[in-house]
């Protein structure tokens, strides 16, 4: 059958709103196959399965407790399985995570099926920048979108109107996705960016740790909205010079991927939050031990990608690159945090 | 001499904290006369002249109480003999006390004076948008430059860092004036754009209330960061629509006085905060009451300025203009206040 085929490899936060759409669209649009298939990496929930709680009760509870699924959102803990026949594959999952599976949905898909990143974060190696769409892409021998925007999942859950934007290289299969996504309470912009989508994504958590510790500081709106701006004017100039023949587009800063994310971002997230308070702490804790405290485990994207922005830099001979690193030099009265990505690198080691 | 001497018409709580600017930076450099005249509308303070009370004490203890003047600052009550003689005069007060100023600064000034608006707001006749700076342009026969930013006046006046925009269209005047308020805690950014300047101004506060809205009716991050987006897109639609051949440039948007002053008017804010409160009281109350708690006789410039910009829309047809109006037309599911504009005018009688 010519049917579109749906897959979700992820089934965190992020992945369950998103395939909760899914679900849902995949029975409003005759060209998509009504069963959605999610991967779900198994694990016991009070001695149950939690696919098997996720297929019984059309909920995820452990990640996105209280958001139903339409029944045809499938749980499928074999990977194989899950993205058997599949000729649009979603991925949602921390980056570190989707080498090993690679080769599996390589032999599992649809041929020539097309995939979408909302893998937020970036990757590094030797030669710079590595961007996960990149890895999809050689690692699936397939067309790659990428999606993101200004999405809190819990919110996205409650049907809260929102956007996010779809950059694309193939226009056809960019708007196959936005029919995918496109919603009453998620309206879904496209731009045939993908780079410039996927770096907004992963930089603006360097500009929240910023806000945050302009919070922490006890400064106001003045200072948070300086922060904030000379932070999106940073992001463009870094996609700029590490991707000038990307053909990164202007307008992609100004949808939900841009200007948006980086205002939910830097006014609620964690990096804010932890920047926040190891602002407050005024060194009598580490940022390694705010994280420990906050977020339990998990670790923030912000200094991450910071100190692997701070080493691309470094390598290119741009560490004093104008703006992306302190212009202190230019304005020396201006407080070190004015730049973003100059206060990140003196929060890490 | 050659010296150039500066004027502030207007002492309320922004023209205050301006010009506490100014007389800081008449004694930095070396081309500004040391002494810089404020324009005070005179009124008893317990019984004693305010500009007694300034000169004396160095403070506007009635609009800006905390922060000092240097001494170089010169309260005075008589509108010919502040501005007698200056050749760069500065503007920040509402702008229906204009008019009737500007005689008597026009027989006062320097010959060839030039002349700044920090005046957020626009003016309307018969033919549409009035910009405040061509009240002055033509009143003064001057040339105008415009400041614009996100500039809570009492967080400036603590010297929290900021950044502001000032649009010239003579980029001599555009010069003088940023070396007249740049400073450690106050970052010039020059555009030679004064109506995309002058008008994100008065048009973010239309988005302001759109947020507050979406505040009041406990929405979260997403919703609000999605609003705001668009209302910027609005904006710069806006803008080029009614100025197709001003000049408007895609990256005043981006500078202090677009992208920036919006944040922080959406964050905070008169706007906000009644459209916050009006939302909560879930029509128990009508917006003017609500502005006459919260605001205590002052109006609020967002409804006003929604207003005259409906009026301006329907004059010319436009009314269904795409986004500027609702697009709900176009996206059925989407709520209605995802468009700033579209709520704004259902907010208005």
């Amino acid at each position: 059958d010519s049917l579109e085929k749906l897959a979700m490899v992820g089934s965190g936060n992020f992945g369950s709103a998103l395939v909760r759409i899914l679900g849902q669209n995949a029975l409003r649009h005759d060209i998509f196959d009504n069963e959605v298939k999610l991967y779900v990496y198994e694990e016991m929930i009070d001695g149950k399965p939690l696919t098997e709680i996720i297929n019984e009760t059309n909920e995820n509870v452990k990640y996105l407790k209280g958001a139903k699924f339409t029944p045809n959102v499938k749980a499928v803990p074999d990977l194989a399985e899950a993205v058997k026949g599949a000729t649009m594959v979603c991925f949602c999952l921390p980056h570190q995570f989707l080498k090993p599976l690679m080769p599996t949905i390589k032999e599992s898909v649809a041929p020539g099926a097309k995939v979408l990143s909302a893998i937020k974060g970036i990757d590094f190696d030797d030669n710079g920048v590595v961007l996960i769409s990149d890895l999809l892409r050689q690692g699936l021998n397939a067309d790659c979108s990428v999606l993101m925007g200004a999405n809190v999942a819990n919110d996205m859950a409650s049907d809260q109107f929102c956007e996010t934007t779809i950059g694309y290289k193939d226009a056809k299969n960019g708007e196959l996705f936005k029919l995918a996504f496109d919603a009453p309470a998620l309206k879904v912009g496209t731009v045939p960016d993908t780079v410039g989508v996927e770096l907004c994504g992963a930089l603006k958590n360097i500009v929240a740790i910023g806000a945050g510790y302009s919070d922490g500081l006890g400064y106001g709106g003045n200072t948070k909205a300086a922060l904030i701006r000379i932070g999106l004017k940073e992001m463009i100039k870094f996609c700029k010079m590490f991707y000038p023949t990307a053909g990164i587009d202007d307008d992609t800063f100004l949808e939900s991927c841009g200007v948006a994310d980086l205002i939910t971002t830097c006014f609620g997230g964690r990096n804010r939050k932890c920047a926040e308070a190891y602002a407050k702490a005024n060194k009598a804790k580490t940022l390694e031990e705010i994280e420990a405290e906050i977020l339990q485990g998990q670790k923030l994207q912000g200094t991450l990608t910071a100190k692997e922005v701070n080493h691309i830099l470094k390598m290119k001979n741009l560490e004093r690159a104008p703006r992306f690193l302190s212009d202190r030099r230019a304005h020396p009265g201006a407080p070190l945090f004015a730049t973003p990505t100059a206060l990140c690198l003196s929060l890490v080691p």
